[in-house]
């Protein structure tokens, strides 16, 4: 089930959300892509995860500080889901509801490629989690930013360099790590076309952008004004 | 599965859970039966949830503090399992391998007899979880202290008068909430005969310790020095 049940061609708020790994660009998309909506006359709720609603943020601080080695990977995958069903219930669902489109940096594709693929727990509880936690609420659009592994690393290691702060437990961990997570971003392509479509992120800024509208507009352009 | 797979008569560490409402006094009979097991020569460790390992203890202050509407009930049972796994895997674990007892100040029975009826979530949602969560881990004894709720909840008031702190998020519920989450606590009893026992909690600190120490004695006597 899609986001709202309303039929193609019917207006109605749409639920795209940026997938990838660390350093693809994923907040940068969402900016920009939120910016194009609302020049189309769109209302739009630009949100993130883990976090994006109150107590989801206070559950992102558990998350995303702190040593690599903080959590085990289903206590991990039980945050992360804690902290979607609030961002859902609070954001994302109220959102749709009046109509709004929602454009988020990240959603439970992210806890399968990192929880189940990274670390190695496997789909089937994170597959069971969804089923419990998102009511069949699922994106319209998912679009996953690939990048090769070092290449993320750098602009990620980049950005912190710049930008300081403490939100770098993810991207501390191993080289490993992060190649499974990128495999496992493009199972989940693969195995849900669909719904997902893979953008290759090592061009400019203003390259994928335009990537990711003509992607919006192919998959979306018929509830766009 | 009990916690752990030696059979009866094996020296093994035990784990045993206090359960109840607001205000039946748990924490101070879990200290007692600590301390009555250790002059037995036992080795045990005392702990609480949510919390009971660091992780756990910074999930805690999520589910404790706040207004009392500040998670939906799938939200809240996420937390306290996500909580429980930590506790699980760093502390009860752990300790029961090293042959020690574990003295919990609530466990599972909490999240079904809070979320799955005190909220009303339904018994599914808890089940699932656990079935995830706790690797077939079990208490051994489940002891069930019972108050009616305006006795517990006039105990919890005069105990928040004295101490203060922040931690009376549950206890700001409703009456009905507390109603409700009793009738809970009767059916896990009613329902699990062979692991619970429902102790009444009405009588004086001493009386119940010594109703603890009873019904210890008869299920776990074999396991003891």
């Amino acid at each position: 089930m899609n986001a709202q049940a309303t039929g193609p061609g019917s207006p109605r708020g749409c639920f795209i959300t940026l997938e990838g790994g660390e350093g693809t660009g994923k907040s940068t998309q969402a900016k920009r892509l939120s910016a194009w909506l609302r020049e189309h006359g769109l209302s739009v709720v630009t949100t993130r995860e883990p976090g994006g609603s109150p107590g989801a943020e206070s559950i992102r601080e558990l998350l995303v500080t702190g040593d690599a080695g903080r959590w085990d990977a289903l206590t991990e995958t039980l945050l992360h889901f804690a902290a979607r069903r609030d961002h859902l219930v609070k954001t994302i669902r109220p959102a749709l509801a009046r109509g709004d489109w929602v454009v988020s940096d990240r959603f439970a594709d992210s806890t399968m490629a990192y929880q189940g693929f990274g670390h190695g727990l496997g789909p089937d509880p994170v597959e069971t989690l969804g089923r419990l936690v998102l009511d069949g609420v699922q994106p319209d659009l998912t679009l996953i930013l690939d990048l090769p592994v070092p290449e993320g690393l750098a602009r990620a290691g980049a950005r912190f360099e710049q930008d300081g702060g403490d939100e770098h437990r993810y991207e501390s961990m191993d080289a490993a790590f992060h190649e499974r997570l990128r495999k496992g971003f493009h199972a989940i392509a693969a195995g849900e076309p669909q719904r997902c479509i893979l953008i290759e992120a090592s061009g400019g800024i203003e390259d994928v952008a335009a990537a990711i509208r003509k992607a919006v507009k192919e998959k979306l352009g018929r509830f766009m004004p």
